[in-house]
């Protein structure tokens, strides 16, 4: 009998690695003979550099670097077993979560700290970068990022504009003979699931800038800076990024990364896949168990268990999934390779007592799904 | 592929019959083909005449009888399809829900309504009758119910005793001869899972006197008039029935039951599945679904789950059980023919949204448990 488990973190009750071993728990007190291989799994946002470096031996490097605010703060990205690879979360160093609500403004919040975890990245041997690109604080399109590389960025006294979004419409010349010359041979790939464009009305600006803490008026603000950035990013490099899918991304880094860096974009969980190769991993299995701290209809829109299930699907092994989160819609579920979704909460309980008791209740849960499997 | 399903009832949720019938919806989702036995259980306690209402096509019967305290109470209870079988619980009649916290004192509750419900049931032609006796208010050793039957005790002075475990110390002489003389052809079983002795330090009185209003020296009193009334019964029938097992359920009513009807006291569970020919049933079916509101290591004392698992056991059928509450110890059932215990809640809940949820729960987990099956 052989296993894949490839779950997602249960958020604030497991990491992706404890969730697959509290799977193998469980059915190995059916199956003590069972191979399990451990995939820890993630979709590209929080939580990817912890289960990649869970999952392929990887460390994770803590570092100090410029916060979205341009003060210092503590970030961490993963190096993975193999030396050569590096997983980055952007929102590590240039995250909402780093700056109090009231003091969230894209006009000055900068991408520079997530330039400099490249830059160490490529400094400890990296050839092959997935940055994580969700939760960001910046909407600068990358300028920070790029400056942080070397890349040069200036207006017309000749002056390096400013970190954040606000500067963006002094950007008068661009000059990358600076910018850091490993870049050139390096792998960038940027786990993104949102399909916006730089700038316009489905943009980064007018979408993601309120929540990040930007007004009416600064949100039109940084909408024109970002086209100004686009029409010299195009002069610049004769690449038109303005329109393109998921330029928009964490307030355009994903048009930086595209245009200045080579990066390409694709779905995180693609990635994660990718990474992982879980594909090959599955070959022969008999069984694979994902799972999410919640599960439902949305699952479908590039979530974890999803895209384990597609895998899984495609060679045709069935697919258990766990949640501690049942919601509507699973039945869509069933027509995109998941056999069945199990709840694992056994009794009513608060939310505390519940994630708390995920490791547990995944183990029974995981032990009784095998012991019917054990009817066969 | 034929399902039986044999839940018990999900208490304050689903009546045995709705989750029977949630199983199946969930069952029918996967298996549209599938043949799927409805067989409501019950334990023999609360719940046990509406499982074995509703599973053999029987009546409810609502009748005005005498309540524990003297005042009268609508009670009811059921007459199954053959028209020959009754259903009583005795707690319909003479239970202690029926008394308010405050007038609880078992020197006066009488089991007169009970002996009413099967006067009435005879009435209609029972030739068999099921009793069960859990959650009575009374300690007066079935003296009124066998009073109502038509039996008479008497004091010294030949006044007929007054209603309540207070009145036996006085009991002087016993007579029978006006006992309703259906009672000698007709078969009492009583659904009864304790073993307590009439009486002693693990009698009636003293095990159960208190949770029904009895102070220490009530206690006393209680248990030297069973005593006494022991001393009576063994003078007037030639029955030891003082320290047998099970004569001191229901305040003594096990006694009353076995010393003048001759009542055969059995396991509730074990009546249940009787009376619905589960085993019967069973044969030549794939699976067997059952389940109750709560399971953990103590339904393997005699509740409705286990007692369905023993029966499918051996028939080498696999069980299901499916329960809001999956608790401590289910290790253990797995011992005694449980395959697998399935908790049916999707999401951290209250408690009165998951009591409601229960049937759409229940409906859903039943049917990814199909889904599985469905891989053979």
């Amino acid at each position: 009998m052989k296993f894949v488990l490839a779950p997602d973190s249960f958020k604030e009750s497991m990491t992706a690695k404890m969730a697959a071993l509290a799977m193998e728990k469980g059915i190995k007190n059916v199956f003590p003979d069972a191979e399990c291989v451990i995939v820890p799994m993630a979709d590209g946002g929080e939580g990817t550099v912890e289960s990649l470096v869970d999952g392929l031996n990887g460390t994770v490097i803590d570092i100090e670097v410029t916060g979205p605010l341009g003060d210092k703060v503590l970030a961490n990205y993963g190096l993975l077993g193999d030396k050569k690879t590096a997983v980055i979360e952007m929102a590590s160093a240039s995250g909402i979560q780093l700056i109090k609500k009231e003091m969230r403004n894209p006009l000055f919040t900068t991408t520079y700290g997530t330039g400099e975890l490249i830059k160490d990245a490529l400094d400890r041997g990296a050839k092959r970068i997935l940055i994580g690109i969700g939760g960001s604080a910046t909407n600068d399109g990358g300028l920070g990022m790029l400056q942080a590389l070397g890349a040069s960025f200036k207006d017309k006294e000749g002056k390096e504009l400013s970190f954040g979004g606000g500067s963006l419409k002094e950007l008068d010349t661009i000059d990358t003979s600076q910018l850091d010359g490993r870049l050139a041979s390096v792998t960038i790939e940027v786990a993104c699931d949102v399909t916006n464009p730089l700038v316009g009305p489905n943009g980064a600006s007018y979408i993601f800038g309120p929540q990040k803490g930007a007004t009416p008026e600064i949100v039109k603000q940084l909408d024109q800076n970002l086209t100004h950035f686009a029409n010299k990013i195009y002069e610049f490099t004769g690449k038109d990024i303005a329109e393109k899918e998921g330029a928009g991304a964490a307030g355009g880094l994903g048009a930086g990364l595209m245009a200045f860096l080579n990066a390409e974009l694709k779905r995180g969980i693609e990635l994660v896949i990718e990474y992982t190769d879980l594909e090959k991993k599955m070959v022969g299995a008999d069984f694979v168990f994902t799972g999410e701290g919640s599960i439902d209809g949305q699952t479908l829109y590039g979530k974890t268990p999803y895209g384990v299930a597609r895998t899984a699907s495609r060679l045709n092994i069935p697919v258990i999934a766990f949640a501690g989160r049942v919601g509507a819609g699973i039945e869509e579920l069933y027509k995109h390779g998941f056999t069945s979704v199990i709840g694992i909460l056994k009794e009513v309980t608060s939310i505390e007592e519940a994630l708390q008791s995920g490791e547990k209740n995944l183990a029974s849960a995981a032990e009784n799904i095998c012991r019917i499997i054990q009817l066969k």
